[in-house]
């Protein structure tokens, strides 16, 4: 029997679906309604058609109407909106939005994928203001034609997440000056603080006003008055504070929704209707590691969800085994990458975890071009992998690869130093960073160091407990925690006896290496010690030391 | 009790161990004793310092004689070789190659880690000819020297190894022309043939001479005498035919020695004399997926072997888990790796496998700057992953670790399309060549797609079966398979009373995706057909279209 499959929403996950589900079989019926002009377009293309490192508009358009049409031979309806769900008679209404035509449609199998809208608060003054939020073509084509056309010297962007930064990126390389507002107390709410400081700092050097703690009280005129009291000039503002799934048509046809509003499916991506499945932006998946319901609009989710909702219509078994939240972003010159579960989660779910922070090079350091990297490693007692925090010029993308792989295979933090990985002088060193982070992370988890981390250091000096700085002099004198005491590591075993006896010391070097080789030598002699996490690099960094931020 | 610890061999394992034993043991008495004047030293820096790449020689000298003794309180001995192992008494002898001073060193434990050599046949003439090999400080000072002072004009490169292309890239950066000799009919004996093109042809397009199956019969004056009677004028040759290990000294000890010359240990990293561990280039492993004997002369297993053996000298209980042998090279503009197990090795064991080879891009079309990538994956019948190489200018290190992390974590294809991969467009695409791969691999372990390899397709064409190239014409005009029929996919379900019924039909694209459209297309329309796997790309650079190579 030929089946009959309509889907709601054409982009992502709805057009792999589609496709996948022509290549199981040539007869069925698949109808593709989609209320955008436009499908299965390159969404995280947008910021960067806007910032012209994409010229040409033509390339956002991944796949055309007329282009798919023909390939997968689907039935597509663009510019149609799918306004009613009749689950028992297995149809649903839709609008032709051109012609204002309303019919009906009947499916053997419903997949909803109707992704997820920005969030946009009724501030007072709003809609008198150029206020642009970002999600589509039509998005992109207003906020393009604004600042082609209208020459803005300044936006203000409402929001620290992926399209906060990556617009922020695009219109200062556009030329404009950019104020960015985020109500948290960092962006990129994905990492931990001392990890989001990478990217305050890079922001901040390029020239981005960074205004946190701060959120938009009002518009008025071409005036944005934050919640502070401060006033912004701004010929335009970004409102990219977040998305809400599309849930509302999947609510009124009495389909289960989660707490955070999105559409509950079970492992196969089925509705509690065993004929419509949902996927993408507006569902709410598992989330790999904590095993509790999360929301999580990424590409690679709703991409991977559309194969599976495919195979499994066409009596597939397929199970969708959560999402880990790998993601990534280029902030300027550096690259941000996060795979499974932050601190601050772990904290407030009260769950035990170890985290570690190291800085070695992004290659061998005797080859040109190798740059520092920051990988934060986050594990629990046992070793198990919660996640990892990654940020660098270089190579940052390569390494959350390996480490959400480690994750999928069910590696442990006492796995990473047996990692084979590719070692030549322009890739890696022979010891790579992940097979560094796994030794260090090992070295806590069996007590052959102690730590300390960032965030207790100011206390412990406070409390008067000793902080011993091992890097030379000339690397000290360029910045230090006041009230250290700089003893260089190759001269330690000589030096010994300048160290307090019967209390507990804290070691610091540039990045942890030579701390760690420090709190070895000292722990051997018989002192208590501990070795800063990160040393110098990460406790300056996660401090704010040379960023500008305004606190609102 | 003080332990004693003699190291023989100071460069990387040595290196690794002596400065772990020191964390591990602020007390004990560690003699490390090298041969050579440098300990530590970067040797896979050396051709990139000839080709100055690297302009520092300081560079390469990681760790100084001097730095590593304050750091790590050694007793360095180098310029000092180790002439003689007596077991019985636990002792070396050593002769101070400076004094000429023999002396004895006892030991509780002693670690080998002596490296390999170069291999040098008697060919004849050898010793009247500038023939230079690589492997340590003096010989990069004496190549350098040689390039810099007497400006040859041209180099013959023996042996298409590791070192021979990179030497073959570096002395083209230096103006030198360059003919490489290979006994082989490929390069780079670790990737199979169809993947070692890719390197024939970018070492071609650089305009190396390229001569396969052709190996040295004598050197006359300025000639070198090739076996194929070709006779070469130039003005310096590079010998790097391979390395052999140093066991020699392990041998004369009565140490056990496997077939291939390297030094037997157990899984603990221990010699058949439980007080003496040999590490490194010198020792035979175990290949990590096929568990049988192996030599793998890389730095990662040297540093990793290092690290072990001084964890187990000091009570710990770590297994090597054998090499995957993961390695990277960069060949001029690409980047050829690879991790695992071969087809030629699985051919030769006649172990039961498949294959598949895609070529996406490394990331999103739409954002400038992607590259198309080349990956071949081996896997079995079950879907264990054998092993992975891939060829790109960009992103081949990120996923070739990415595949080694996979085995590591024991994930089958089956698995790939499920790895979370970071996904912005820079960096990659929301299904990444990884997850591309998986899938494809899956199809075929499932049926879903029949396929037919790059090797078979000249006999099914002289066979008779149909070869259908499913290209747009501009592009199928490009190059094309002689006696092939071009139906654009587009247009295929409109044309298929054109194909010929009751035959097998072989479907062709650019790079193997619109091949698996149109051969499902075919399949559900009652043809039996096959996908050219890797499609054009795979085929034409296999057979070394626009390449030029001189077969011997």
């Amino acid at each position: 029997m030929t089946k009959k499959i309509v889907i709601i929403g054409g982009v992502a996950g709805g057009a792999t679906a589609a496709a996948r589900l022509r290549r199981l079989d040539e007869e069925s019926h698949i109808v593709l309604i989609e209320r955008g002009e436009h499908i299965s377009f390159a969404n995280c293309g947008l910021p960067y058609y806007i910032g012209e490192t994409i010229h040409d508009r033509q390339k956002l358009l991944v796949q055309t109407v007329e282009g798919m049409k023909q390939r997968f031979n689907l039935d597509i309806r663009n510019l149609t909106e799918a306004i009613e769900i009749d689950r028992n008679h297995k149809k649903i209404k839709a609008k032709n939005l051109i012609t204002g035509e309303v019919y009906e449609e009947s499916y053997d199998q419903l997949i909803l994928s109707p992704g997820a809208k920005p969030i946009v608060p009724p501030i007072p003054g709003i809609n008198d203001a150029n206020v642009f939020t970002l999600r589509n073509i039509p998005d992109t084509d207003k906020i393009k034609s604004y600042v082609d056309n209208k020459k803005p010297n300044h936006v203000t962007i409402i929001g620290g997440g992926f399209i906060g930064i990556e617009m922020a990126e695009n219109l200062v390389d556009r030329g404009l000056n950019v104020s960015l507002v985020e109500k948290g107390d960092q962006v990129m709410g994905p990492v931990d603080p001392e990890m989001a400081a990478y990217v305050h700092q890079e922001l901040s050097a390029h020239g981005v006003e960074l205004l946190l703690q701060d959120g938009v009280k009002s518009f008025e005129g071409i005036n944005v008055i934050l919640e502070s009291g401060k006033r912004i000039e701004t010929d335009m503002t970004i409102l990219s504070i977040g998305v809400k799934p599309e849930s509302t048509l999947a609510q009124e046809a009495g389909l289960e929704i989660g707490n955070r509003g999105g559409i509950v499916v079970n492992e196969h991506l089925q509705t509690n209707d065993e004929s419509i499945y949902a996927i993408g932006d507006a569902i709410e998946v598992q989330d790999y590691i904590l095993k509790q319901p999360t929301m999580v609009p990424l590409a690679w989710p709703a991409n991977r969800q559309g194969r599976i909702v495919a195979d499994n219509i066409y009596g597939g078994d397929q199970s969708y085994p959560g999402t880990l939240g790998t993601s990534i972003v280029k902030v300027f010159d550096y690259t941000v990458a996060t795979t499974g579960v932050n601190e601050k989660r772990l904290k407030a779910l009260d769950i035990p975890y170890q985290t570690v922070h190291i800085h070695p090079g992004s290659h061998a350091g005797y080859y040109p071009g190798a740059e520092q990297m920051a990988i934060k490693l986050l594990f629990s007692p046992d070793g198990d992998i919660f996640g990892a925090q990654i940020v660098s010029k270089k190579g940052a993308d390569k390494r959350i690869d390996v480490i959400a792989t480690a994750i999928k295979g069910g590696l442990s933090v006492r796995d990473l130093p047996n990692l084979e990985l590719a070692y030549a002088p322009p890739y890696s060193s022979a010891k790579d960073l992940i097979n560094m982070a796994g030794y260090v992370a090992t070295n806590v988890l069996d007590g052959d160091v102690e730590i300390i981390h960032w965030d207790e250091i100011d206390q412990a000096i406070h409390d008067g407990e000793v902080l011993i700085d091992v890097r030379n002099p000339n690397e000290y004198e360029k910045g230090s925690v006041s009230g250290s005491l700089n003893i260089p590591l190759d001269e330690l075993r000589d030096r010994l006896d300048e160290i307090p006896k019967g209390q507990r010391i804290n070691v610091m070097c540039q990045a942890g290496l030579r701390g760690y080789l420090a709190s070895k030598i000292l722990w051997l002699n018989g002192f208590e010690v501990r070795n800063v996490d990160g040393g110098w690099k990460t406790y300056s960094t996660a401090n704010g030391i040379d960023t500008k931020i305004v606190i609102g």
